[in-house]
């Protein structure tokens, strides 16, 4: 049986033979007794096994290494010793699979670097049980969310040949042999490639997403996003996943609404499910991480416009590396003020729109655009979105300035003449989302095979 | 409000005044009254919203197109007419989108083929709305499925610098420019690439599942993969998504066992869920869809050796294109006489070795491989799976053998000799899956935005 079903019920199992399969995380032994702690990996706790030297088997036993796989039958039984409630006295183990002494995973604290070179052992670490745990109930409570609300999921593909998001931001995709690529007057031949064109993984759904969106009303994405970015910081990643939900009939301010209903939804259900995660990363990792959490959850975030966080910094009297201005983006240093000033998650929006994408809502004062970013404390920018413009007369204008490809985005233009609507959309970086609720500061140690330049392994 | 919300408690609105927000699908006028039948997509379920010339706006509302978005207030009333049970007699109507009369998604019958050429507004049509809602329940259902049963959701990376499932089934990936590849002594120079070296997409989640679930136990991935395959069939897409599901500690019964435990699951959560969308389906679609899966949730699958199979086919008296052989592949046309032949899904395991892929634990028999497909009416295959070679000998054979490279899946092997258990695991194309739940033919009607070869469009 699973750990986590015993767990569930353990009274239910006081005093029966129960079978258990995982592996030997320490092993200590006596002269009489051995204990060995172990794991399956489907719930957080571990559990001490107990066998002593009426056992046949007992000098076999002694002998099985840390990391080996177990089948072990015995008893349920109220621990006589500290540290747990129950412990396992064992009948039998059955030895799965062996494991050497030069085992990488010692029960000792390695480090992240170390761990990250061990890419395929490292998830059997209490750190990145915790870590990969919180990812795989996060994203479940993501998809609860708003499956609950009424919304359509959508995978929006990945493979595309419009440019229009800029293809020096995309990887390119080929099935042409690249040691001999065909030409055609110079250049690549691309009509023997399998699609017939020069194709890219896309690096967002959002504008596939707004075509469902006009069809459900309410749709979401999430899956696997790409940027070719060459910059080895904590927080990029080549291959991250991303949600990008969109709403028609939709304006900035429920925008924020619908932002910070789902956020705390996910926290409230990773708090409930990962209690003994959280409680190991909150030890380890980031004190106060559960207080952090909780806080959110119970927070109303701040709302505040792009001007009226400049002009705080401005008259903060704090110096700045980078002094805050009217026309610009904010600074990391910015966002930790503020969240600090606040002490709460904050929404910074209505920016000015020349430092904001194509597509965004121009305001009426004709400078900035409906747009809105969430700040929250310890981490900075965790979503971006905003309202859509629709007028097509200032779109068919942005799509000049910005030198998008008209034609490759003619379908996306004509939703706004076949029955469109004002809409609003964001997106949230799954990766920063795990980096927050786990307080793990390396974007390499949420991702299980991270990809960043020079980095492929695996 | 949600058309939605308003039918799950409708009795509550019965003669109050509601606000709603969607588009026109059809729009009949009469010289005192109109009536437009009226859509949100938050549900199948369309509402009818009646007005007539005491508004004041009577003429001006009357000139309003078929797709065009709208905000109505109105208040519920029990319908007049037949045809439906409530209808919303209209306070006002506001144009939020105009749509021309050119608009392609006219209120009448499309060809596939011609929906196909407008990917982007086809979600808007009866059948779409069905298969997408379909598509997102279901692709919930299973997440659901594996995270009630303390499966942990893995990503697996996409990118890939290994080719050990064959790189010329797979996308090569590059930053650098295609149409002047920088060289090094007559090769492709991929040391000037992001990553350093040559770059794939993977088509499969499975080796790196492993390493999962050898530290969760149980483990499943859900992701789009991809395939260069050049075959324009009605069953092939380049782009598609696949759950992988991989479990320690399993052989190949229990392996069938979670195989036939989620369908159902799956199944009977999406009959619950989406009614009128199956009905829908049922109707013009594929007749008998709900009882297909009706029988499908109370049926107990057939379990079949590939070698029994063989023997039965040949003695069937059928004449088949293909000779069934106890050392082949089963085809198409012997899989439907199988499913038809037991009128229910049917596991066939213990295939020839020589026709399945290295890594599959090969039998005591030395001929055949512990593999196992699932086979359902109608539509064929639909999971594949098996237990893994944990034979360390074995695998270094077979690894050479299939001229896999041994160093770039040395991780791989590793696993066999730090605490290895035998596992199983097995494949499930989601569209296989969505392409048997609506009765759709053709991959291309369940995918948003289909891949294949040639057509790379929006």
């Amino acid at each position: 049986m699973d750990l986590k079903e015993l767990y569930l019920d353990i009274e239910k199992y006081l005093d029966k033979e129960i079978t258990l399969q995982g592996w030997i995380r320490n092993h200590r032994k006596q002269k009489e007794f051995g204990f060995i702690d172990f794991s399956d990996g489907t719930c957080f706790k571990h559990m001490q096994l107990v066998y002593d030297n009426k056992l046949k088997d007992f000098d076999e036993i002694q002998k099985f290494h840390i990391g080996s796989a177990i089948t072990v039958v015995g008893t349920l039984i109220k621990s006589q010793g500290s540290g747990q409630d129950y412990e396992v006295a064992v009948k039998s183990i059955k030895l799965e699979g062996d494991c050497p002494e030069d085992y990488p995973m010692q029960p000792k604290r390695h480090s992240y670097e170390f761990l990250r070179e061990q890419a395929y052992l490292r998830p059997r670490t209490n750190v990145f049980q915790a870590v990969f745990k919180i990812r795989s109930v996060a994203a479940q409570a993501i998809h609860n969310y708003f499956q609950k609300n009424n919304y359509v999921y959508v995978h929006t593909p990945l493979l595309t040949t419009a440019d229009c998001e800029g293809s020096d931001q995309m990887f390119k995709v080929t099935t042409l042999d690249m040691n001999k690529v065909p030409t055609k007057e110079g250049k690549a031949d691309f009509s023997k490639d399998l699609f017939g064109k020069q194709t890219y993984i896309t690096g967002s759904g959002q504008l596939h997403g707004e075509t469902f969106a006009m069809a459900f009303k309410k749709i979401y994405t999430f899956g696997p996003t790409f940027r070719t970015e060459n910059s080895n910081t904590k927080t990029h990643a080549n291959e991250f996943w991303m949600i990008e939900p969109e709403m028609a009939f939709m304006h900035l301010d429920d925008l924020m609404n619908v932002e910070e209903e789902m956020l705390k939804s996910v926290v409230s259900e990773v708090l409930e499910k990962c209690h003994n995660e959280l409680e190991f990363l909150d030890k380890f990792v980031q004190n106060g991480l559960i207080e952090k959490l909780e806080k959110l959850v119970s927070s109303a975030f701040v709302r505040i416009t792009h001007h009226d966080a400049i002009k705080l910094l401005l008259e903060s009297g704090e110096k700045f590396e980078f002094t805050p201005s009217y026309d610009d983006d904010i600074a990391k240093e910015h966002e930790k003020w503020i969240t600090d000033h606040f002490n709460s998650p904050v929404f910074i929006y209505n920016w000015p729109k020349d430092i904001k994408a194509w597509y965004m809502k121009l305001n009426d004062d004709g400078k900035t655009v409906a747009a809105v970013d969430l700040e929250v404390p310890g981490s900075g920018e965790l979503m971006g979105g905003s309202e859509r413009e629709i007028d097509m007369d200032k779109l068919e204008e942005l799509v000049k300035i910005h030198n998008v490809d008209r034609k490759q985005i003619e379908w996306y233009l004509n939703l706004r003449k076949f029955g469109g609507c004002y809409h609003s959309g964001f997106g949230m970086g799954f990766e920063r989302l795990i980096m927050y609720l786990t307080g793990i500061e390396n974007i390499r140690d949420v991702i299980p095979y991270p990809r960043t330049p020079g980095n492929c392994e695996y």
